[in-house]
């Protein structure tokens, strides 16, 4: 498939007075997005955006978002999605490292961080991506898709997850990625022409991101949520015939609280339920509540999904664990790389159309996550005897922060900055709201240690507010290997028994 | 997408216990067919099976047809689908033609035939497709897909049909063709883990072949009939819990007759009706009935589906015609190929991925057919104001009877072979039961014509039964142009005139 059709311009032309997105109480049609899309595009082009422009979107989500999701693929160009809750400093990291010629942003407090973000990238270009009035009720006419093929293996978007060393790295996902992982995901959780997605996730990270790409596939309709208010996420499932949801575990515990209990509105058909591994309680109140629940492990480098426990199995067929997309092959490997069999804990490596082409140049590291196409995750699992997974642990340094990646040692560095802090480690502790918060162990240089308070402002300067410690611990010595490394296990671990005392 | 996952292998390795395929009181998973199709592939290796092989393969509905379409692909070669109803003389066409090395063939009648076929096929050995025998219920244990990767521009199948000429061409149809045909049509129709497709069509023609392939790809099942009984069938539909049926005109009146109208079952959700154009009347009385019609226009050069009315959309948004599927797009020209406004009847173009690579070497007929990537149908329709598309009918020389496509040149080459037939034209007149059936007009050589049943018997040797006219009439002149060529469409018009009579 070396070329593949324009998704959006073909799915207007077909799909003309379907509806492809609603949000703030805007309801835009295909062919009003394909309409509006193609006028971006025209705006862009005029910006001087060509054929393979890394372009940075620094956008919240919203219609803005969708139309430069689809307009850049429109020139050609990739889509550089960026966290709307990062610090110009760490913004500057991607922007570079991406090669991006531009920075599409939002009003307000976006702009003023796009700015910021662009005195450190040297030759930055910024621009407000305006929102275009919408056209009451344009459905009607099709015009025939004038738009040109994609190369299949183009890329589409460079995603930027936290490396384990700490450094940020842009995952390159290609349109194959993408239609792949649309294919697989419809092929799993099923299709129906009159779906609804709930995106409530940031449509910045890969796991909103795809469902734009998916529905315009598919042909069916988005609702976005603008921010992620629980009362408002409940009162859109019942109220707005929402299908499909996808959300992350801090989340779904958010919405159940806001519903009191409610049960599940019968629309609703599949939550798909990633980000970071749900605990068994949550999950069993769900079900309880009759949601449709589908676990699911995914990252940014296999463009979200890899495996996912399909909603409502038969209960004869059900699977031990989640089940990998049509395509998507799964090993768990010991730390010498030999393969373990089923019930045998070791790292997870994934194979397949939609793991990504590699990284943003980084040699070493590219070549290490990426090995004959096998993606070493580093998180940690087993297979079961019927082929599914059972993922026991991201990474383990790794803090899942509601629905937010964290690397402790991007935190770690920055405390190092700090004059009077000698060693610092980083390690996230279990929370009922969050799943995982960063909590912060320090060996203060000299006697006294500064304050948590001087601490947390010091950190605010630097990182964004998810990565900030919640608290901030003295001690004399941090546990490490004979080597050296630090045992941030042994942190977490502490902390649990901390909590327990 | 130059590489696409081998379909059934990765289907296998996570679906392993989900039911594949039933057939004949037989119910085959997806571990265990994965475990037949490597035995029987084995096996087409030890006949000298190579890849880029085309084989022709003269199975009627079965198991075994299956497995021969999976083993083929996993052995690289091309399947050749023959349809079991020409003679002898009739399958050697395609076999010479597409270059065939091995014809595997059925027991009884369709290993005389295939015996029969060989010698007048140079070269081209036969095997007996030999069913295995099934294991009880293997579902369990998956194994991780070790077969290659498909080449997405890789041959997949050639399938002959009638061409305008009469001489029958062969479209070569590769696995990206497959692949975007099963894509598209999930997001047209949707998809639901728990689907299950009911094929009473021949497999050997595209609309059935496709029903398997897509099938695979989706991880539902097959209901596969080996030979179409109505009651048979409508029995099918309540105790099967079929979901989506795939069918032509003719099947549908016959199965809604054996119903005796009882209502269609909830379990099913679409039926796919093509082939033929469907008459009103019957549309009407199906949707009476409740049956959820989905009327589908395509071709075996598009790979089956071209453009279907999706079942029960939202009577708001209900199109006008039928919609393309996603990726597949369409032009309405007239004679000089200028392109026709909404509303004007013309030549049906069509381009897409879902598009034949072309015809098996012939020079100028594949030219002729595909120019600049459109393929040019000879079918008439035009185009709604929304894009859809209204089929007024096949290319006017096209037979369509009960699901098998008659060309009126190849019926006139057998007749004008008869010593005592000057002229001959075929045409097909309405038939309620068939859609279409053919009739011959002819001038006799000299006074005498020869008897209807010597001309039946003539045919008969010759040419498959369902090809052979219903009634043969007399004629002092055919009507021509005054160049020369024969006007079938006014023998036709003259046959519903006569009937009137």
């Amino acid at each position: 498939m070396p070329a593949v059709p324009p998704w959006l311009a073909a799915r207007a032309s077909i799909s003309a007075g379907k509806i492809a997105v609603e949000c703030g109480g805007e309801r835009v049609r295909y062919a009003e997005l394909e309409r509006r899309v193609r006028a971006v595009a025209h705006r862009l082009r005029g910006l001087g955006v060509r054929e393979r422009d890394v372009v940075g979107v620094l956008l919240g989500n919203g219609l803005p978002f969708v139309e430069q999701v689809h307009a850049l693929a429109a020139c050609g160009a990739t889509i550089l999605p960026l966290n709307v809750r990062l610090t110009a400093a760490e913004l500057a990291v991607p922007l570079r490292d991406s090669g991006a010629r531009l920075l599409l942003h939002g009003r307000g407090a976006l702009a003023e961080l796009a700015a910021s973000a662009a005195e450190a990238s040297p030759g930055l270009k910024t621009a407000l991506a305006d929102p275009l009035p919408v056209r009451p009720d344009s459905g009607g006419a099709a015009r025939s898709a004038a738009a040109s093929a994609f190369d299949a293996s183009g890329d589409r978007a460079i995603v930027y997850t936290s490396g384990t060393s700490g450094v940020p790295r842009g995952a390159i996902l290609t349109h194959e990625n993408f239609l792949w992982s649309a294919v697989a995901s419809a092929f799993h959780l099923g299709v129906r022409p009159d779906d609804r997605w709930l995106a409530c996730l940031p449509l910045f990270h890969v796991g909103g991101l795809s469902i734009l790409l998916r529905s315009v596939l598919y042909g069916t309709a988005v609702v976005v949520h603008e921010r992620f208010d629980p009362a408002r996420v409940s009162r859109s499932l019942d109220a707005d015939r929402i299908t499909l949801a996808s959300l992350v575990p801090t989340m779904l515990e958010r919405i159940l609280d806001a519903r009191g209990d409610r049960p599940a509105p019968s629309t609703l058909r599949c939550v798909l339920l990633g980000g970071a591994a749900a605990p068994a309680s949550l999950l069993e109140r769900a079900r309880a509540l009759g949601f449709p629940m589908a676990p699911s492990y995914g990252l940014t480098e296999a463009t979200s999904q890899v495996a996912t426990r399909p909603p409502d199995g038969d209960a004869n067929d059900a699977p031990a664990g989640l089940v990998p997309l049509l395509g998507t092959q799964l090993r768990v490997v010991a730390a010498d790389g030999r393969d373990l069999p089923p019930g045998e804990s070791g790292e997870i490596l994934v194979r397949g159309p939609t793991v990504m082409r590699g990284y943003v140049d980084r040699g070493a590291a590219s070549h290490g996550a990426l090995r004959d196409g096998w993606l070493h995750t580093g998180d940690v699992g087993s297979l079961c005897a019927d082929g599914s997974l059972q993922v026991a642990g991201r990474r383990d340094d790794l803090i899942v922060s509601g629905g937010e990646n964290i690397s402790p040692a991007e935190v770690e560095a920055v405390l190092l900055q700090h004059p009077e802090v000698a060693e610092a480690g980083v390690a996230g502790v279990a929370d009922p709201e969050y799943g995982q918060r960063p909590v912060a162990w320090l060996v203060p240089r000299g006697g006294c240690a500064p304050s948590a308070d001087a601490l947390r402002d010091f950190c605010r300067a630097r990182i964004a507010g998810y990565k900030v410690p919640v608290a901030f611990r003295c001690v004399r010595e941090l546990p490490r290997t004979a080597s050296g490394k630090l045992l941030r296990r042994r942190l977490a671990q502490d902390a649990e028994g901390g909590a327990r005392t």
